[in-house]
């Protein structure tokens, strides 16, 4: 019996993963999902209430929605947990290794998302979604009136000060470098935050310790600020930057910016032909869940419109 | 007292307007959206099964959930249901003018969407509501047992004939193409609806004219169909797409692609400063909920920024 070659196989299991998914299936495709566990970013975040159409939801529950909406689909979708250990061009297909075979597919949809770099400190994975959180733009409006810090000193973690300060009493951006480095704009947005009283920066301090009870009531420095290495927060946004899980992708010559990210177009196709991508992993500007199912619904078109067009056999 | 300056106008009161005012309420802005009727062309549709994570939805169910997320940002959200005259250029800023006043704006995210587009044959307008319908999911249950043609051949025209033959006796979609086009998954569902008799096909044939009394009483097609042009239904499905509804748009300088729809970039800008556009009102080749919401988010983070930058008073 002839190996089976699937329309697409997606790699990945978030939400714009399945967004994908659910959009090949009902394009009638066949669809495999690999990913080594059925879960996104989306499902470690305390409560979602940025999808618009869904008031609020936590994110288990979220991205529960997610899973059911694909098993709807599953005379076309067949989802499998394995590692994924190689993606190869096998002639005009895609042939991906797992630790658990090897499948072969017409196009590939990548949405491996990217891991959030951890700060590494005890309390960190305690507090996570407990105060913890590394999406301000996800979880600022949690923190009404209250004094939070943003670690990090790059742009994003300046636009993250910037977003929480709608929401929050006080925001400091603590940085282990001499001085935060936010695109020009950004730093004079802070700047004028500084005068105003919601933003105070602290330079070359370290976070060692996150602490808490039943959430975050504060953090430790390895410095003192103010004549103390003990300081009261009850939130603590971590944003030291991302790692978008590239691997498999850079091996088969698909470009990513300086970033690291993959570079995609508005119709999610990368440099390579039939290889598409979507989510956290591309460059996406906003890096939400509603970008990134839109960015999958795309590669699933482009995919469908892709195998019309080239008549595999 | 000075007027009143919203950070964002939102033109439309569909999802991809809510989605946008949903984002920009989030990002502390003040919200209005402007809008003849909240609704969008989504409440028409007999089931939404498209939008990741809502397994499956009546089109009125669907909608009413974004018009619940927005209300839940009533502090930053107005919304008013009045008709727009007309959108100018003020100095840095927009003024929309409406039968109900004049409102100012830093910024618009335009988001009409399209009309449905009419066949323009003698006796569609004659026998409007009398026959001839653009909405199966509002008119359907009017044809109990009755004959009607869907005219159309793409994925709208095959899934409201598949909601027509609830209630009717049999649907013949009428097609001037070669083929009916819709998506597999409904493609599929038409033709188990041909073999149980309820569906049958019609293609390359045009409506030239719709006849009746009262009500509808036939159609004449172009092309004699089993040996007369003169064709007996009761009803008349116009299901041949939409006109974007760009005019205001066009009026302040925004470029239309050839099919006259605002052309965005992959940010939902188009080439006015402070001016977004999403949804069927735009080049999206898509025109999904999916990817009109997305664009619509974009605006908002996109808007956000700007307003940052222009430092507006």
């Amino acid at each position: 019996m002839a190996k089976k070659v699937w329309d697409i196989i997606v790699l990945g299991g978030g939400t714009s993963a399945l967004g994908g998914a659910i959009y090949a299936a009902r394009f009638n495709m066949s669809v495999l999902v690999l990913t080594k566990q059925l879960t996104g970013l989306i499902a470690t975040t305390h409560v979602v209430e940025n999808y618009p159409g869904i008031v609020r939801a936590t994110g288990p529950e979220f991205f529960d929605m997610f899973v059911k909406h694909a098993q709807d689909y599953k005379d076309n979708i067949e989802i499998r947990e394995v590692e994924i250990t190689d993606v190869e061009k096998l002639g005009d297909k895609f042939s991906v290794k797992t630790t658990e075979g090897t499948y072969e597919g017409k196009t590939i949809l990548y949405a491996l998302g990217g891991t959030r770099r951890k700060l590494d400190v005890p309390g960190e994975k305690e507090f996570s979604s407990k105060g913890v959180s590394y999406c301000a733009t996800c979880d600022s409006p949690l923190f009404k009136n209250k004094v939070v810090i943003v670690v990090g000193g790059s742009d994003s973690a300046a636009k993250e000060a910037l977003y929480t300060i709608q929401h929050t009493k006080k925001t400091y951006v603590v940085y282990r470098g001499e001085k935060i480095h936010p695109e020009p704009i950004n730093m004079q947005r802070v700047e004028e935050q500084i005068k105003k009283g919601k933003i105070e920066i602290i330079n070359n301090t370290n976070v060692v310790e996150i602490k808490g009870d039943k959430f975050v009531t504060g953090v430790v420095f390895d410095k003192a600020y103010k004549g103390s290495k003990d300081f009261k927060c009850e939130g603590v946004f971590i944003e030291i930057g991302s790692v978008p899980l590239t691997n498999f992708a850079k091996k088969l010559g698909v470009k990513l910016n300086k970033e690291g990210e993959i570079i995609v177009d508005r119709h999610s196709h990368t440099n390579v032909d039939g290889f598409y991508a979507a989510g956290d992993v591309t460059d996406d500007k906003y890096k939400q869940v509603i970008t990134g199912v839109s960015q999958g619904v795309a590669a699933a078109f482009e995919a469908f419109e892709f195998i019309e067009k080239r008549k595999f056999k």
